[in-house]
């Protein structure tokens, strides 16, 4: 686990058992994929979703820890499946700083470890949520995300894609499971109906903003001093949202990037993102997180009073607010 | 679909309606890939699955025919999901005489089709059975066929694969999901306990005998005059019981094979095939396979007397007597 929650010592104790469940849910007649496996869900990455799931069914009074660890579980099993498949298609090299499954053990294996992580994810499911709604609405999620994923797909090397295309997709790929990971932290917890649909809310704020501020980075870190490649979700006709606004503010400056964005040179692409600061692609899409941002921090605001409602906060805070 | 069914018409008819859920549940923003989704899940192959769910589905009294149609949709669907990423691992240009999904649309395309289909088969279980043992029983199902397709992959171009392995990877990748629909026609149906176990029995026997006669048909095809790639499986490193059976008879002939069996000619090949027949791999393999139906049948005599029963023997004859 990373030490992204060292200051939390309550969340870095769920988190572990968390941790500890995927390991052991997670057998492979194969050790070596079955360490690379392991180690890929639970070491790894902050665990972003388990965490939020826990702080927010602190509300509630329910402390069937067994099955607010499974569920909690379950959640980081589905990102981690999707995160395996996602590599396969971007040919990630690395994730979380290790080589990728696909890179590692080939695309063959990273296929079917994707799969794996689905039937493990399912398979929590089917333990610990069968009497509630929310295994509908997880087989429901799922397919969000994966409509989110394909239709960012069939957007790609669009030139004209909307701005309103771009919120839907986050929507699906990023925004859906944040937004069910506190929604069910509340169910599951215990938290009444109210609690619950503001949890809700406060995970789609926090999801969109998270994914906006994610595709900023992109464009705002010292990419001249860079050694990596940069701007490499325009090489792969991903269009986010700093480069719309500046199309729109500026098209006949953007535009004509977008006529072969792969054959692109270093210099070229950094002259685009220079572009697209001047053209006001940046400033527009710090506006457009700020603004979520402020939407989560003041639905969080209405949270009942006590030690996890600061605690909300902070982690929110310290989620979306990142170098640039 | 395939006229595989002709001549049952009521199979057919439950089978249309399986076909018409199928193609209402695979929406997906982008209408070539739909298209191709749809008439890949329903149009092209034998449905053997939802068909087995619906002889057996017979023998009780439960009559809800929405419910019976999602079942036998979820176990076609988890077919289809599981060949379209089978297909990415073999790199297969076709299936079922079209083009495969990876084929037409990239393994890109191929690896969220695939997702997407698992995730309409998890939404169907939980319209479906959330509250019967059966949900956990799917889930288990299709841990059981990703380890059998896992534990194929790391036992290929292994020599000293024993029949053993063999067996459990079939048991996984194969039989699991027959055996499955069996019961599950069984249980959904109405059937008491009894006829539930043996349903599940009689489907543990085709599936093996099933995949069985798929692996020998591949050996006894008329090899010679074939203009297509022959023993691809043995050139993917994948052996098979013809080949398991030869190479323990006759080590000194076979072994020599598989040291390199990637790079053996056709002429080689063929010889190889000759060669496991004459040291008794197709006999050897022809009669477990043939014990395998026997037991079928046997089970298939003490099911209750009525129409279905010789239905289903009839479709169990069908289903394993092939062209050799």
């Amino acid at each position: 686990m990373s030490d992204y929650w060292n200051e939390y010592p309550e969340i870095q104790e769920n988190l572990m058992q968390v941790k500890n469940l995927i390991s052991q849910r997670l057998v492979i007649n194969n050790k070596s994929i079955e360490e690379a496996v392991t180690k890929f869900s639970s070491t790894g990455g902050k665990m972003i979703r388990p965490a939020l799931f826990f702080l927010f069914a602190d509300f509630g009074e329910n402390k069937d820890q067994e099955q607010l660890v499974k569920v909690a579980a379950s959640l980081e099993l589905l990102h981690s499946a999707t995160l395996v498949h996602d590599d396969i298609i971007d040919d990630s090299p690395t994730r979380r700083a290790m080589p990728s499954i696909q890179s590692r053990f080939g695309k063959d294996i990273a296929v079917y470890t994707g799969d794996f992580m689905y039937t493990s994810y399912f398979e929590l499911l089917a333990e610990s949520m069968s009497h509630t709604p929310f295994l509908l609405k997880n087989a429901r999620t799922m397919k969000k995300v994966l409509q989110g994923e394909l239709t960012q797909m069939t957007c790609t090397f669009n030139p004209d894609q909307t701005i309103r295309d771009y919120l839907r997709n986050i929507n699906g790929k990023t925004a859906e499971l944040i937004r069910l990971s506190c929604q069910e932290g509340a169910y599951f917890g215990g938290a009444d109906a109210k609690l619950q649909a503001r949890a809700k809310r406060i995970g789609s704020a926090i999801g969109l903003a998270f994914q906006v501020y994610d595709d900023i980075l992109n464009f705002s870190l010292d990419l001249e001093n860079s050694q990596k490649p940069v701007l490499t979700d325009v090489q792969q006709g991903i269009y986010t949202l700093p480069l719309l606004i500046a199309r729109d503010n500026q098209p006949e400056i953007i535009r004509p990037y977008l006529k072969n964005p792969e054959a692109l040179t270093h210099k070229e692409l950094i002259q685009l993102a220079k572009d697209v600061s001047i053209s006001g692609g940046m400033t527009g899409a710090l506006d457009f997180a700020e603004m979520l941002t402020k939407k989560a921090l003041r639905e969080i605001q209405e949270l009942p009073d006590g030690g996890n409602k600061k605690l909300i906060e902070n982690v929110t805070k310290q989620l979306v607010e990142r170098s640039y």
